[in-house]
Formats: C-alpha cells, structure tokens, sequence
C-alpha cells in the first residue's frame, strides 16, 4: 500500500519542523516588539466572506466546503490577508493605526508555482489606517528586519506601483478586456505582444505601456520614468512614493520594476517583493491594499507584507543542531530525578530512558548523565 | 451586511492571540526538553490515509476535499495523533523508543460539545516503541508536568482501562451489535438499561458488567475490582497497570473510572482524563492505543496524550499583561533610532509611531520615551 501524502503536500519531520518552530518564534517576537499584535483568524470562513474583495484567482485556489450547521458554502482560508483586514476593519475598530501579525497554515487548491507547498505556512505583518508612504516604509523595514533576524540575506527588494499602469490604462481609456490583456502581456514581458496589443492606443500612452517593461534597474529608473511617462498627478504621485522608500532606506537593496504587477486587481500602490541569493523566487511578497475592509464596514488605508515560512526554512541558515543528554531512567532516585529537572530548568534537552530502554532514536544524545563513585556528572557520549 | 463567522469558530483578537502563543510555547518548550521531538503533520492527506485504523465518530467529524490534482478525496485532519501514528510508523522507522510532539489547527464538521470549538488547536505528545506500563506513566506526567508550567491546575486525573470491558464482552461471548449497545449504556452510565441489556449474558460476566459503573472513586477501587470482577488474566493486568499507576506517581490527583470507556475503538489499554477546578468537561484526554501505524507498515507500542490549546488558554491563569513603550518617529534621528532599537533587544515592545500619528491604539503603552534636555528617557505615561 501507498501512503504517499497528495503532492506538493509534505509532512515536515523534527529536523525541518523544529527550524520552522524557531523561524516562528524569531520572525513573530520581531513584529511583536515594534508593536505589531499577533491576531489568530481562523482557518475556515464563509466563503463570501473570505473571498470579500478578493481576485479570481484567490477563488481559484480556495477549497470549499459546505458548513453542516447553516448549510451555507464555507472556505478554508488561502490566504490570512483579508482576514486582517477584516479584523481591522470589522472588529478592531480603532480610529488611529492598527499593526496586526499573523503566523498559519493556509491551503491551496493547486500549488502557486512548482516548487511552492499547497499548505504554506503564512506568517506576515499588516498596517491599516495609515495612508502616507512612510507606513510602506515602516513594513519594507519590517520585513527586512525579519530577514535580518533569521539571517537570511536579501539579495534584492523588488520595488513598484501599480498606479502607474492604472493611470495609464484609465488615461487611455482601455476598456476591461484589453486592460486585462496589456497586464497579461506587462507581466510576461512580452514586448512584441505588447506593441501589437497597444497599436491603436492614443499617444502619448502607447508609447507609454510599451516602455513600461524597461523601466527597471536602479534608482534611476524612477528619472527616466519622470521624463518618459506622460505627465499624469497619479504617475507623479506614484513616482515620488517609490522615491520617498529609496531615500528612506538607503541601507536596502532596492530595485526598481515598473511592470511588475503582481497582485493588481488586489493591491493599489506600492508593491514590493524581495529576493534572495541564489533563489529565483520572491521570498516575500507586499504591498498596499487600501479599502479592502470597506465591504466589512470601513474602507481604511492598508499596507503589509507576509512569506512562507517553509520555504524561509529552506533558505535561512541552519542553527547549530541541539543536542540533547541522556539519562538513565530515575525511577525512586530522587536525586537523579532532581539532577534532570535542573538540567532541564537550563534548558536542556534531557531524554530520561524508559525501564530497559537503552539508547535514544530520536534528537541527537551527545551526552550522558552518569554516576561516577557517588556523584552524578555529564559525560561525552564516545561515537562508536 | 452581518460578516458573522460559522457557528463555533473564532477569531482569536490580541489578548487570546496572545495567550495562545505564550501557552504554545512554554508546553511545546516542556516537550521538548524531554526529548520530545516536534513535527508538523500537513493540515491535508487523502481520506484513506488520515482515517486508518480510526472509528466511525472521526469519520463524520472530518470535513473532505476534492484534489484536484489527482481526484482522490482528501481530508482536512480532525485529529493530528493518528498523523503522528503514521509518522512514527512509516517515515522515522526507528526500531526503538518515538517520542513526538505537535500543535497546530484541526477542523471539526460539528463541534465535539456545546462548548468545543470547531476549529481545536491541538497540542500533544505521543509515544511509540513502549509497550510497559512505564510509557503511559511518563506521558501521564509529561501531561501534568505541563499543566504545572502553565500553572492551570489539576483537579483530577481520571484512570481508565479499555481492556476490561473488552475482556468481559470476550469472555461473555457478546455479538458486536450487543457489545455496542453495552458499551454505550455504560458510557451513558445508565445501570436500569444495563440490566435489562446484559439479562442473557451468563454469569459471572453479567454481574460483572452491571457493577462496572459503580467502579469509580480512589485507589480502593483496584481492590474492590479484583475482588469482584471475574479473574481473567486481561482483568488482571489491567488493574496491575493502574495500580502501578497510582503507584508511580503518589503526586498525582488520580481517580479510578472502570466505566469511562471513551476512544474505546481507537485506544487499547490505559485511558486518561484530566480536570480543572470548576470546569465540568476533560481539558485533555489520553492513553493507549498500540497498533495505530500497523496500516502504515509497522504495528508499534503507543500511548499519548493531547488537549487544546483555546481551550487551556480560557482556563490558564492570565499572565501580567505586557505594555509596550510610546516613542516618537525616529526618521532620521540615529541616536533615537539606537535607543528604540536597543529597547527592543532589551525585549521591550516599542511602537515608533509613523509620521502625524499620535496615539497608539494597540499594544497598551503605558511608557514614552521623552526627550529631556539632550537625553531619551524613558517616562510613565499618565492616565486621562
């Protein structure tokens, strides 16, 4: 018989689970300490409620289910994002600034890409209530931040706004379908695509989405933009916010890509995602989403980032492996049984073996508890 | 528009969040210092797979999924123990002594009682490779050891033992669709219904079964059983096993109920239930139940225990409530930037507020930091 899990499912053993367990603790007590409050949504939602503001494509990976109790369609989460927003806006009800974190499971119908988990582990960070760029600012470091503390370095922060393609879509008065198609092709980079979709495009902005997809690189990427891109208050607008994060952070490695537009139907600014050395994949995705807790009650300014933990997992330096003592089984000896609990108070790992058990399987016993004439001592434990 | 969530499930907001997550760690932190290893069992495995060797009762409360890669039915787990059965089974091979630990979310089609959430976070500790008596004696503890660190105390830990009943509805030669009806009389503790339903079984089992439920209360009970019920040898090593038991761990507040039979498909030996003062229903459940990996490959020893953490969190004693430090935006004042960032290695929450904002709604601030003359300092903020 086959007890294979279905794919792009995968059980997580104590190696991996125990370096995700850490990641968690260190990424969480990182938002925690700049006042970001751990919120807990719950895996499963009505589904009108979950999928509230959402994309098709969010729809598309949410499993459904029927809830016993009301009949009604129910679905598990695909993502927390919406749930926080949802809190802010429904729940929470401050009228300032709210900072919410969040670290769980989601699932997926199909996998976002071939190497992702149907069932990542989202942990993330939002703002609500804020709509000036420094809250953007404030994530971006944020998630930096994050990385710093698993010491997991980011080779390149990916920075855009999808104001810029909205403002030119809108300018030129593309109707839905040929938007949709001129976002396909922006998002494949497929230059030839576009100029044949854009052909009767009014100037100036033909020529405008049809440059969109060199306008990536440095800093100076966002002059050439200024001076290429038709003069509209919401390119400005958009162009000055990406300006504001590069001089805010001058520490991070920003670059800039204006036809990356991830997340469009979702987000409304500034987008970001960040990468590391050696991984073709954005290791973390974010971005603005102002209003999507407008169809829970309130319509606020939205910022935030969130990653998979299991992938994070995957790349971040491994710590130094535990070890862990053994002990013979303490039965009636009271001062062994307090020599292990002491051992333990230090934060030990100390497996005390069962009656007749005579090694340990299971972490890794490099050393022994034994008595030597009258005294209990720890002992390497010799490799044979 | 009412954005209720399905009945029985809930978002956890800051306070529980909170609490959830400090309680998480310090038992997860209690397993793992006796060398039990965490896993992360997937929230989704196919139906076969996540239901082997369980009875009919996890069937009903296991909400199924379409993959959509292969067609098969999956199912969203409604108990993490049997994944751990598998684990233990087919994937660590270890020829000895297993001992895992997990936590993470379960989803429950219907609610296991009026109070239950549909949505448990279930924490727990397993142990494969032991068949002694010694094992459930060191997850007992292990149990109370946690229930001591989160200092929610025990008022009772009730002992079972399956194999009793079992013996007597062998040796009476009951049908399966008789042993169910007794089974459930006793469970319901209904002696009038019990009489009536065992009136054919012969002596002595009939006499023996229609005591059964009076066998309930201290230490004392082990004798009266012996006394009492008919000297078969399976009779005979149950009540060893539970004197060694109460033996074993004089500290412990033990209960003996010889009718409490709950898991009675699932588990085949010792069987436990733990109590809080003024709370009416189990806060964790526990015991034997050998064989569970046997589908997956190897028949192992196994016991464990397990309890959910929402649950433990209403009932856990509230730690001091944290506060959190006020500081104003730093922008690009470094010596500010150092002291807020000094504070938070110091393990203070600092909410840095962003530009133009002037309260902090969330974390309870109930310090600034001010600057007076040249220097920051830290100033009580004081109550409007």
């Amino acid at each position: 018989m086959n007890w294979l899990l279905p794919e792009y499912i995968a059980d997580a053993l104590p190696a991996e689970a125990a370096r995700i367990e850490q990641l968690r603790r260190v990424v969480l007590d990182h938002f925690r300490a700049r006042g970001f409050e751990f919120v807990m949504p719950p895996m499963l939602e009505f589904l009108e409620s979950l999928l509230t503001g959402a994309g098709q494509d969010l729809h598309l990976r949410t499993f459904k289910l029927v809830d016993q109790l009301s009949g009604r369609t129910m679905g598990v989460r695909a993502d927390i994002t919406p749930q926080a927003a949802r809190i802010d806006a429904h729940l929470l009800n401050h009228q300032g600034v709210t900072r919410l974190s969040y670290c769980g499971s989601v699932l997926h119908t199909l996998p976002a890409s071939i190497s992702a988990s149907r069932e990542p582990v989202q942990v993330g960070a939002e703002l609500y209530g804020y709509a000036g760029i420094g809250a953007d600012l404030d994530i971006i470091r944020l998630m930096a931040g994050a990385f710093d503390k698993i010491k997991l370095p980011v080779s390149r922060i990916d920075l855009g706004h999808v104001g810029i393609f909205r403002a030119l879509a809108e300018a030129a008065g593309l109707p839905q379908a040929a938007e949709e198609n001129v976002l396909n092709l922006l998002q494949a980079k497929d230059v030839p695509g576009l100029i044949e979709a854009c052909v009767d495009v009014p100037s100036p902005y033909r020529e405008a989405l049809q440059i969109l997809p060199q306008l990536y690189g440095g800093a100076e990427v966002l002059q050439r933009a200024a001076r290429e891109l038709p003069a509209l208050p919401a390119i400005g607008e958009a162009l000055d916010g990406l300006r504001h994060l590069i001089e805010g952070a001058p520490e991070l490695p920003f670059s800039i890509d204006l036809s990356d537009l991830r997340g469009y139907h979702y987000h409304n600014g500034v987008v970001f995602a960040a990468y590391c050395p050696g991984y073709p994949a954005a290791i973390a995705l974010g971005g603005r989403y102002d209003g999507a807790g407008k169809a829970f009650g309130r319509a606020r300014p939205a910022t935030g980032f969130s990653m998979d933990l299991r992938e994070v997992a995957r790349l971040a330096p491994a710590g130094k492996p535990s070890s862990a003592i053994l002990a013979p089984n303490a039965g009636h000896d009271e001062i062994l049984a307090a020599h292990i609990a002491a051992l333990r108070e230090q934060g030990e790992v100390v497996v005390e073996l069962l009656p007749g058990e005579t090694a340990c399987e299971g972490p890794l016993c490099d050393r022994k508890l034994a008595l030597v004439g009258e005294h209990w001592i720890i002992e390497a434990i010799q490799e044979d």
